[in-house]
């Protein structure tokens, strides 16, 4: 079931790659230097030279992840078949700030309301979850960079043009984030089956909702730093509900809790 | 954006189909005298000799819908390139009756609680439905034969193996079912924006909660069938949520009504 599924999201993937890869030296240093996002970089193993050395420092200077990958897999994924050892993947949106998204709440006059994911692999559902986030009144969604989708053109669709309006951020380390928001008196919550029955914990104020991927849930460092642990009540025979599904539940809790207040 | 999520499922269901369906006169025959569920049957358009006529009659008995198509359409559905004029796709699992579904409320000394569907087309979102339904305590799921998706393996696999313990019921008219529970004292509630909020409803007691397919929502005449109409809080700056969201967020608003009783 998993590699299906799995095998499904590469696919589509793929299919979206063709408008948003950049192929060869030149063209993925353009893209650096024209203020580009870009998701992957994936760069010719033990290729030195000057120009790929060029790259890889545009790409720290960005924070963007490096994958040195052998030729079999650039000429896999090339789609120009010129690709002199570098392809980039570039964000079909651009990503906001974790600043631009509390900049958003303070000019509402709202507590803050984020909703931060712990490693969403599956485009439907990342998509489906920046819809409930807009409708939801949340002020933006944090990503992670790693084991994680970004806004590929498949994301952007499936959430329905929420994308257009709700703020996303991809940041290196969530634990990192949620330690500095904390200090600016942001609570976080954490999606947790062994935690505490939602309807029982206080969600009002400025908030934080951690939802976990599709496979393992919230990662125990991420979990260690949240203040509360929020269980849905589960009344069925199988492991879990569907993560954008979780998602919505739980932002909706929060929405319910924050209506009781006016 | 709608024509692409439309490709995608039909490239599903196609990739599906090679593991449900049938081709030729004898497979199809044998296929409703073994008593499978056949979700979809095509015959050649014009097609009248007596072995077809037998699978049409076996067809009308089993309630299934015909689907009279052109010789291009059948090749091209085709997998065996053999297809003598006749194809089914057969359900990856069985369909309940709704009065197996009535029973498992009955047997559990619960107020029944149905799911129905009113033109879910994408898997995705029948196979998260079925998962929350399974997990939210509902005794089954509702849906109807023309313009829904049916179970299909795609369905199943997104159901996480809520499908294993949730029965699934198929009608060929939601409204007439509806009107016949409404009788044996099921209320029944729609998402509809244009409804009282949530909160305000009393969702406690035996319930059906029906939620429309992605595109257009409930239907008027199954909307004009229920008794409370149901919104959930908009914020947003777009028109709705994913109907699988949505659905679990009416279903969990239910489970919060009935906990507070206990």
């Amino acid at each position: 079931m998993k590699k299906n599924e799995k095998y499904e999201q590469d696919g589509e993937q793929n299919a979206e790659a063709e408008l948003t890869q950049v192929e060869g030296r030149n063209a993925v240093l353009e893209a650096f230097r024209s203020g580009k996002t870009v998701d992957k970089l994936y760069i010719l193993d033990g290729c030195h030279d000057g120009p790929v050395q060029t790259i890889i420092r545009e790409a720290r200077k960005q924070d963007v992840i490096l994958n040195f990958v052998a030729k079999e897999r650039l000429d896999q994924l090339s789609r120009t078949g010129h690709h002199q050892g570098v392809i980039a993947q570039t964000a079909a949106y651009r990503y906001a700030t974790v600043e631009e998204i509390l900049e958003k709440a303070r000019a509402k006059g709202e507590p803050p309301f984020l909703i931060l994911l712990d490693g969403i692999e599956d485009p439907h559902n990342l998509g489906a979850i920046i819809r409930t986030a807009n409708q939801a009144g949340a002020h933006g969604v944090i990503i992670p960079k790693r084991r994680a989708v970004g806004l590929t053109a498949a994301v952007a669709r499936t959430s329905a043009g929420a994308l257009n309006y709700t703020p996303v951020a991809k940041v290196t380390n969530l634990t990192a984030v949620i330690q500095q928001l904390k200090k600016e008196g942001i609570w976080f919550v954490c999606a947790d089956m062994g935690g505490e029955l939602m309807y029982r914990l206080d969600l009002t104020g400025p908030i934080g909702l951690v939802v976990g991927g599709e496979g393992d849930g919230v990662s125990k460092l991420v979990r260690e730093n949240c203040d509360m642990a929020a269980a849905i009540p589960m009344k069925g025979d199988i492991d879990s509900l569907n993560a954008s599904v979780a998602a919505g539940v739980l932002a909706y809790e929060i929405v319910r809790q924050r209506l009781k207040l006016q």
